[in-house]
């Protein structure tokens, strides 16, 4: 296999090839959200799902404009016959969106994503009243997005923070179950 | 004065000098943020003088960066001597921060800012819960902030906008009144 067909090669690509947005303003602006959500939730878990859910749709969408882009490209899309093969998929479209190509430690039935670095935590001071949530889990919610549309029901949460003192991010992958596809709305005619 | 003095040439060597995100995850992400105040609140217009508010507090933050990193630029930055001169730092300042450098159509104590593309309003179509307000209004809050701390008190709204079938996004940009130096603090102590 040539090295322009290897993840990291595509990952790069991809994020040259995306339009980009000031990375300060997109922290501040999560930023922002996050503030908001504090302001109207008291609870920091309800805030935390909220985040999840939001990165959920977010992911969903990512991960189909990811499949589109890296179809075109040398190489292709690697075929995802496993969990395990997930991973690369997933490495890709993360570097794609979030400018950071995570490292995958791999274990059985699970995988962790560790980022050295965080593009939505530039520049916070994460406020008091943010304690016992995670900031980032809107990441976490992209996780479980992609993986859903990859037809792989996951559990994706942070095990690591570098806001609460970690030297990595990191987010565990749980896989649940295998999906079908198109299971969902065929099954409801029944 | 040569070329590589000129704002269009400071505002791009800016822009390429910032740290990047991915453009459509940012526009999704402050999607996220505008969803989520049309959850909480029913009138349009608070809506969108949250948004005006946040983007007050992130405006003040941009200035100052832009500010201190213009000021290394070959040429400087320009000397503010009255509001006409604030145009041309908000054209520099935006585009470090939005990626995206504004026209600007000089008036009597009032100027106005056109875009011709909206780096927030990539991908987005407008919910129907979100008519009766400016979704872009962030952009203006941001002006608002910016000129405030140049020590100019402004009004700044949006009077055309893509999402709302206008050719371009113009923020009028209009003067209450040049606040003193550092007036703010003191004045508290008298």
């Amino acid at each position: 296999m040539s090295s322009n067909k290897s993840p990291v090669f595509q990952a790069n690509t991809l994020w040259n090839k995306q339009p980009k947005a000031n990375a300060e303003l997109f922290a501040l602006t999560y930023g922002a959200l996050v503030g908001e959500l504090l302001v109207d939730m008291e609870d920091p878990l309800q805030i935390q799902n909220e985040l999840d859910r939001m990165g959920h749709s977010i992911g969903v969408r990512c991960i189909e404009e990811y499949l589109a882009k890296a179809s075109l490209l040398d190489g292709g899309i690697k075929n995802v016959t496993s969990f395990a093969d997930t991973a690369d998929s997933l490495k890709v479209a993360l570097k794609m969106f979030l400018g950071v190509l995570p490292d995958v430690s791999m274990q059985q039935s699970k995988y962790t994503l560790i980022f050295h670095e965080n593009p939505l935590a530039l520049f916070v001071e994460l406020p008091e009243s943010a304690q016992g949530m995670e900031y980032n889990q809107l990441v976490a919610g992209m996780v479980r997005g992609m993986l859903e549309q990859l037809q792989y029901d996951v559990d994706a949460k942070f095990t690591a923070s570098q806001l609460n003192g970690d030297e990595t991010n990191e987010i565990e992958v749980t896989l649940n179950q295998v999906l079908q596809e198109g299971a969902g709305e065929d099954y409801q005619e029944e």
